[in-house]
Order: structure tokens, then sequence, then C-alpha cells
């Protein structure tokens, strides 16, 4: 790998979007930054080494897992060597000389809209404008300069196209966040055999009543902490599912090895997604 | 009871949305449709009397849980009394007269015109135009009749607002369904003893390795199948968590009635969401 891709890193939506933030926090602000347009154009930059490294989010507090994004870490095999939370908070942005009395129009991701409901029922002048993106807005402003425009985006996207926060953290729910993920090409479990790993897995199992009770006895039997589970419908195969789970402890562990060779004979299916310490 | 409300049904978005197909599908063409803006207003409008019964996505094969549901579920305490699933499927609609080659916007959620990628990727002359809502989009297309220009949501709202299909079926994966809830204030279990019921359940239990092993055993004990299993972190309770569970069997079964006795000894706290045939 040349030195000038090992800080790169690949996320979807436009700079400053979320992921983004999530890429700074992982890895540092000097990281070079490329914006994807979806979730699989993620994977493809990471694939074709257009990127060291890949953001993706994986889990959010008020949405849920993200399957799309565990269905291309299947299908691409890549390995997850780090984690991070981010606490989604939504800044209103306007470019410099507008004030926010003259703010009639909020242009943002329909999802970013409806978590700042209470705002827009507190300021009935100003209408809610759909965007494609909650960065991509920002951007909008600064290109094209619309009259009486803000737009509801991170604090990263204001930093990176010059714009004024006008208020901060107006959305309704203060315990909205988002798990990333960081993937790489390599594994890198053997250089997180210290300290608090966490390993994340896929597996399915036979369907008959006890079936996952029995997978989770590979754990509880060896004193193994879940920190998380969860099923999946299979597509196109009713009542056959996929399980999540991730616990605390690293592949190079002695009772994790033990634990996945006891679950080698009982799954269907398993597969490491990777093992690695998670940045608080 | 008014006679009245007894065939209603709160739901968010506009007349057409996917959930108020849900509610045909759960409750026959005739239901009077009760549109909402949020998923809280659906619930308001339960609790408030203005709808006998709730519809609500609780899970997508693509995006996972809607933990917004779950937790309003278990803040207004109403019973699950109907489970059923439809697939997304996406069609590209305008108002009579318009024909496809005249298309050169389409409206629709962004999370709609991202699930139809390929489709705009193949016609490189149709811009996607994010709006707020799919059913939305629609009516936005009657009631100002905007020049070459479709729309992209449910078969339901085009028949609702008398658009003409151009293109069916323009989603990317045919795989993505989305389950849905009927709820009511009235528990329905006491009829549902005969026949493929199913049961959702929600529950904590102290964090320590196993605790969750053992409540399964509570089920694996029995035979019981369990349908869905997740878990959730609790907001700002690190390390705690909240499950998800859904298993095959109704609360009037004596087998389940000793497993939920079972759970009641093992679990910080539990709570039945509801027992009800699933409408296939």
């Amino acid at each position: 790998m040349s030195p000038k891709s090992t800080s790169s890193a690949a996320f979807q939506g436009e700079l400053g979007a979320f992921s983004h933030a999530a890429a700074q926090k992982l890895l540092g602000r000097k990281i070079r930054a490329l914006p994807c347009q979806s979730f699989r154009d993620v994977f493809l930059a990471l694939a074709s080494g257009k990127a060291a490294t890949a953001v993706i989010p994986i889990e959010n507090t008020l949405h849920g897992s993200v399957h799309e994004n565990y269905d291309h870490l299947l299908e691409f095999g890549f390995h997850v060597i780090g984690e991070t939370s981010l606490r989604i908070s939504h800044q209103l942005i306007a470019m410099p000389g507008v004030r926010f009395r003259d703010v009639h129009r909020v242009f943002s991701h329909p999802v970013a809209l409806n978590q700042c409901q209470r705002f827009f029922q507190k300021h009935k002048r100003i209408e809610a404008v759909p965007f494609y993106d909650t960065a991509g807005s920002v951007k909008m402003l600064k290109d094209e300069q619309p009259p009486s425009a803000a737009a509801i985006a991170s604090e990263t996207a204001s930093k990176i196209y010059g714009g004024i926060i006008l208020k901060r953290n107006i959305e309704d729910d203060p315990q909205n966040f988002t798990r990333f993920f960081l993937l790489s090409k390599q594994d890198s479990s053997r250089k997180n055999t210290r300290g608090q790993s966490k390993t994340a897995l896929v597996f399915s199992v036979a369907n008959h009543p006890g079936s996952l009770f029995k997978v989770l006895a590979c754990f509880a039997l060896r004193d193994i902490t879940l920190t998380k589970i969860e099923s999946r419908p299979l597509r196109g195969k009713p009542w056959e599912y996929m399980f999540y789970v991730d616990f605390l402890g690293s592949t190079e562990d002695q009772r994790t090895k033990n634990a996945l060779a006891n679950l080698a004979e009982l799954a269907q299916f398993f597969k490491i997604l990777g093992s690695y310490r998670p940045t608080p």
C-alpha cells in the first residue's frame, strides 16, 4: 500500500457527513476523505484500493441496525478493525451574513428535518425543505447562496463549507447515537490482544427450537459477555435467520478460541467480521 | 367506542403511504384512514380515541428495527393485536396524460429515491428530486400538476390520487419487506388461543455474563420457537440492554405461561406487547 493511501477513508455522503466526522474521530483530522454516493460505492472504493479504509454506520439508537452494511460486509469479506460512536447532533447552519431572523427556509435530509420537529413547531415562519443529504445542503448554500436559507447538518459540515452555526443542537432527542465500523482489507486482530477488545460475528443456525440457545451456551459457558445480539430473517427463507453477535474479547484470547471452536460444531455458517479496540 | 371509530386506523404519512396499504391489508379496504405527521402523532391519535387502531412499521429487511416505535409502545402501553408484512415495491407514477418519455423530474422521499438507483442510472435524463413523503409526492403531482414530473410511491398512492403507473417495481432490491404491527387499547390475546399465534415481548436483564442465556433457557426448555431476538443498548446506561423477543405461541398457552413465570424470576423488567395471529 502506498503511504499516500494509508490514511484515506471512504464513506457515504458529502464531505462533512456524520460518517466523515466518525472517520476523523477514528483516524485523525488529517485523513484523506473519499466521499461516496452509496454504501455499495464505499465498499467498492475499498475493494479497488481507491481508499485504504472505509467508515460505515452499523447501528443507530433510534433507527436500528443498518442491515444493508452487514450484507456488504459478508459479500466483500473486509475486516472490522475499529469502532466508534457519535452523538448525532444537528446544527442550524447558514452562510456568513445571514442572521437567524432572516431565515425562512431550512434545507436538509428529511430524516434530519424529522428529528428537529420541535424547532419547526417553535419557529412557524420557517419552512422545512427536503434535500438529498445533510452535509450536501450546506454545500448547496455555499455554491448557490439562496436567499433567506439555512441548512441542518453536522458541525463538521459547517466548518468544511465555511458556515456559521445559528442555533446549536436543535435535535429533539439528545440520545441519538450512531455506531460506526472502520473497515480494512487487512485483519488487525493480532494487534488487539491486550485491553478491552471487542469481536463482531455473524452466524446462522438450523431452524429448530433451542438452536440459538445452544449457540449462546458457547459463550455463556466461558463467561464471555455479549454486547449485541440480533436476529435477521434470511431473504427468501422464511423461519431461517442470520444472527449478529458482538462480544467482549479478541479472537486471540484462548477462551474466545474455545468458544468459536464450539460454535463451529453448532452453527450452519459463521464468519468473524473482526476483533478490534473501540475508540471511545 | 362508537361504531364509527371501530374500523379506523391511524398511521404515519399521507393517504397511500405504505403504512396505509398495511392497514388495508390488516383491516380491509373500507377502513377509515387517519394520516398522521409523525409516529408519536399516531400513538396520540390512538390514546385520544381519534382512531380505534394504529398501524406502525416495526422492522424492515434493509433498515432494521424501528426502535422509536418500540419506545412509544412501552410509553403508551398499547397492545399489539396483529401483524403483517408488505413488500416495499416502488412504482413510477404520473398524472394522466404524462408519457414516460416526457418525464424529466421524479419526486419522492430520498430513501425511496435511493432504493431505485438503477432506474436513475438507466435514465440519465431524469433528475431525482427529494420530497418529504412518498405518497405526498403523488398528492403534490395531483394538486400542483408540475410539468414533466412523476413520483415514486406505492400502488395504493397511485390509486388514491388518480395516478397512472408508468413503470412498475423499479426498486433495486425486490427483497425489501417491512413488518407492521396493528395496535389497539384492548388486549386481544384471549381471542387468539387457536392456530399460529405469535407473541411480542420486551425485557431487560441484569448486566452479567450469561444472564441472557438464562432468560433464553425459559423458552428453550419448553421448545418454544423464537422468531426474533434483538438487543438494544439502554439510553444513558452503558452495558445495559433491552431485549426484543417474538416467539410462536399465545400467552394463553400453558407452556407460554410457564415460560413467562420462569422469565419473571430472572428478568429485571418484562412487558408482553401482545399475542396475535399474523396476517400472511
